[in-house]
């Protein structure tokens, strides 16, 4: 009997696709694969993503304030929007909770997610509201637009693009590692809470033409940038010595007790950028961003041929968090 | 400590609604608190809407097939576009599933969303899979556009019109409870296990100028007239010798050993039609639907300046399903 252990959530999403009817309409521009799904709807391009968050899966209550938890899922779905170069509208917010749930929880969660949506320019348009047998769920619609029409996807990097990050990887899951263990670490703990999609960033980054490809850093590094190779049918060599390593790593590295390349590599959650980058272009891409933005944008590496993600030209063992898989 | 169970469903909306920001856009139309959400994107006016079904409360997989677990799911959600008078087209799928499920049940679940989507003329764009520590979890959002802009709420009652319903409430209750009790009962099942969203239907009734308001029978005849009434801040009165009682009833009705008119009366999930017609226009009304489509169209009583809902002038016992409270 084959269950979703043995399948995974890449190889549940691949059975789903089989199953759709081929003839997809022409106003359907992407469908499942992608971080959003691209639609055309009057005389815009909508980009649209759905975003589960389930308690004791992706959140624990005992370690995670009502209002970060609430804040991280929306983040998490607008992230989808930002990761295809979008403008954040719209949310619809899907909440079940056993009957026994604080309504000050739920008031908490409700704030946290209308922070996030107003801190991205969406409204908070609809949604859900029911029992649920067991623990919390979260499920947010964000519904974006491409500016005019213009977005980008995952499956456009080349052999030779530089491979980059913007942002600190690993703040995140070193954030939940000092929440679990009750560590006082603000600026890991308030990225694990707060994480900012990089919006502004995404359709900054979607309007270049030399960059080839985008995801939002959602599963983890290596796993990311697995997503954007295996799109393109080739591979990523990611140089262990360039990884971008947040000086707040020297500070709070030691007390959480990690490696704090580990979890850039390996953190997911962060929801950081990871593009393709034409190598010609790289430095000036790099200049232009520096001097709009006050965010590190750094090369961990390049698109190679040969297929499959590599650390200084070997395979890694740890390849990133499958929700089916793991725990 | 007050708990959701103490708030009910409409009480944890009130209280949503309370903690959003108070200058909500131009682009949306209407938000919280009618089927769906309505916005302006583009040139088209957009109908949104989510709706979860979670294992152990919305359904129990020992009593019902995987697809139509998925085609109700999708219905429900594809209903409140049709309560507004739109077109669906596009729905996103959550599904949140243990790790030992079988995949077999999986793709059951899948061809039923996929079915029901098809049926409504709508395509399945994307969405989110995870693992859930118990039970499956689902949460279809429906994305839809209302034609020529034009969409019909809930809340545009008057006293004096006509409380009309569309199809054989309480049919989709009976068929649960022939699926409870193993009785074969094919016209009761078949509108539990794939109930049609009345889109069609909805949409020739949003273009009648006689017609008021509208809203999908979701929670059960008493209990969505309500919210039909409680928009306008009127009430009805509904004549329970008016009731359209199927004629299935009578064939099936003693086996499963309930009263029709208290099925017809509370029976949520049946995704007919709820409509306020001018009462001037309700026979010429009724007559143009009859000869447009083969489904009943029954007068059920009237709205009332006099708050509440009453069946021949006295307040019912039972006013609908609450999933916070009931269970």
């Amino acid at each position: 009997m084959t269950t979703l252990r043995d399948l995974g959530e890449n190889g549940l999403i691949q059975r789903f696709r089989a199953l759709l009817p081929d003839d997809a309409p022409a106003d359907l521009l992407t469908g499942i694969g992608d971080d959003c799904a691209v639609l055309r709807l009057g005389g815009e391009v909508l980009l649209v993503s759905c975003d589960a968050s389930l308690e004791n899966i992706h959140f624990q209550r005992r370690c995670m304030p009502g209002e970060g938890i609430g804040w991280k899922a929306a983040a998490s779905a607008i992230s989808d929007i930002a990761a295809m170069g979008g403008e954040a509208r719209f949310l619809l917010v899907t909440i079940a909770a056993p009957s026994d749930t604080e309504t000050a929880f739920l008031d908490d969660l409700f704030r946290g997610i209308s922070g996030a949506a107003a801190h991205c320019g969406a409204v908070i348009a609809g949604g859900d509201t029911t029992r649920s047998p067991e623990g919390v769920v979260i499920d947010i619609m964000a519904l974006g637009v491409a500016p005019g029409g213009r977005y980008m996807l995952r499956g456009g990097a080349r052999p030779g693009d530089v491979l980059a990050v913007t942002g600190w990887p690993g703040l995140s899951a070193a954030g939940l590692l000092a929440l679990q263990a009750g560590v006082e670490a603000p600026p890991l703990t308030e990225k694990h809470l707060h994480p900012l999609p990089r919006l502004a960033e995404g359709q900054w980054l979607a309007r270049r033409e030399s960059v080839h490809a985008m995801i939002d850093l959602s599963d983890g590094l290596l796993r990311d940038a697995g997503h954007i190779a295996e799109a393109a049918g080739i591979g990523a060599d990611i140089d262990p010595d360039a990884l971008p390593v947040s000086p707040a790593f020297r500070e709070y590295g030691r007390l959480i007790g990690v490696d704090p390349r580990a979890l850039v590599l390996s953190g997911g959650e962060e929801y950081e950028l990871i593009i393709a980058v034409d190598g010609a272009a790289w430095a000036g891409l790099k200049k232009d961003f520096g001097a709009e933005f006050e965010l590190e944008l750094t090369a961990a590496g390049r698109f190679t041929e040969l297929r499959g993600i590599r650390v200084a030209g070997e395979i890694p063992d740890e390849t990133g968090f499958d929700h089916f898989r793991f725990g």
